[in-house]
């Protein structure tokens, strides 16, 4: 398996997920610098000129939600996910549908409001509510969300790396990480993993 | 089961799975006219404000793409999703994922800009180029996702309400059905099946 990714980006998620199982895979840096994820040959792995991709011997998979359940699904044994459970698996699924759907998409308009206006106004006015859009997603995974110590409760699961990656990115868009005592104790205690540490090295080696 | 969903939003992809399923549920309309979605009520329900929510006796789930699957998975019976191979179900999860986190954002801006922006101009400049944004989506399903004569292939599954749902909002959104020939050959015999009419018609009751 071939893996995507791009530092500082939401691949970091699948990218811990796959440390967690100890997959046996290659990674595959994608320069958005040089928009190498919009170059022909990028497009022809993935279409949609983003990261994550992962390639497999039966095609591509993308869509960190996706990808994630995928390495729930083909690792059982490591446990990331209620497989045998529908309704707790659909929690699961729910909380990385409103990460990938609600949260990522606030924190877009900071980065790349370029895809929903064109002129330059609309565009920092979007950077301008950014850090208040963002702030009310986690306040809300914070207060009515989040179970702890893990995201589901007693069980680590593909929500937690999920919630982690998209942490990284509280101080660049203005949340202030002492509203969200709970998230906040996540994070650093995520940080501390083997699986993630050995991710983000991988990422910024 | 109680299925809480207003009219021309995404609930409806959900409804036409039950349909299709021949669950035994309730249904709640949720007025977005009065904004009964904010409503101390329904925040209990839901503190996304959002439609559609699902109340099981377990609890509420939410999120378009996890009530799909985990109807899928609910009565696997009715063959909605490849279940029991990872990949394939991966690969359904990744087009429905596409579709929250980028297709239904895409709209979004036409009609919801003030999550994103404060100011009447950014507001209105996010109108402007949602027709185009959303047309974008669709060109990129039609020529790279789409398999026919269902989304993935030969099978009927999940994805094939969700995306006859988005599809809904065509003409609203400014998208011209003649680029898209496949997607509307799909939303015309979607529109003949049962359970899209047994949906459809539940709602505008």
């Amino acid at each position: 398996m071939k893996f995507y990714y791009t530092p500082h980006t939401c691949a970091l998620a699948s990218h811990i997920a796959f440390e967690e199982v100890r997959a046996d895979y290659e990674t595959v840096r994608i320069d958005f610098a040089t928009t190498q994820q919009r170059s022909a040959d990028y497009l022809r792995i993935n279409p949609k000129g983003r990261v994550p991709s992962l390639m497999t011997d039966r095609g591509i998979l993308t869509e960190t939600p996706a990808i994630l359940a995928f390495i729930a699904q083909s690792w059982p044994a490591a446990k990331l996910a209620p497989l045998d459970d529908p309704f707790a698996f659909a929690r699961v699924q729910a909380f990385n549908s409103y990460l990938c759907s609600t949260v990522h998409v606030a924190h877009a308009h900071r980065m790349r409001g370029y895809r929903w206006a064109d002129d330059e106004a609309a565009i920092t006015a979007m950077q301008r509510k950014a850090p208040q859009a963002v702030t009310e997603c986690f306040v809300l995974i914070e207060r009515e969300m989040f179970q702890g110590p893990w995201v589901m409760g007693d069980d680590y699961t593909i929500c937690d790396p999920y919630l982690f990656t998209l942490a990284q990115w509280w101080e660049a868009d203005g949340v202030d990480p002492a509203r969200l005592p709970a998230l906040h104790d996540h994070r650093t205690r995520m940080a501390e993993r083997l699986a993630v540490q050995r991710a983000i090295a991988a990422e910024l080696a």
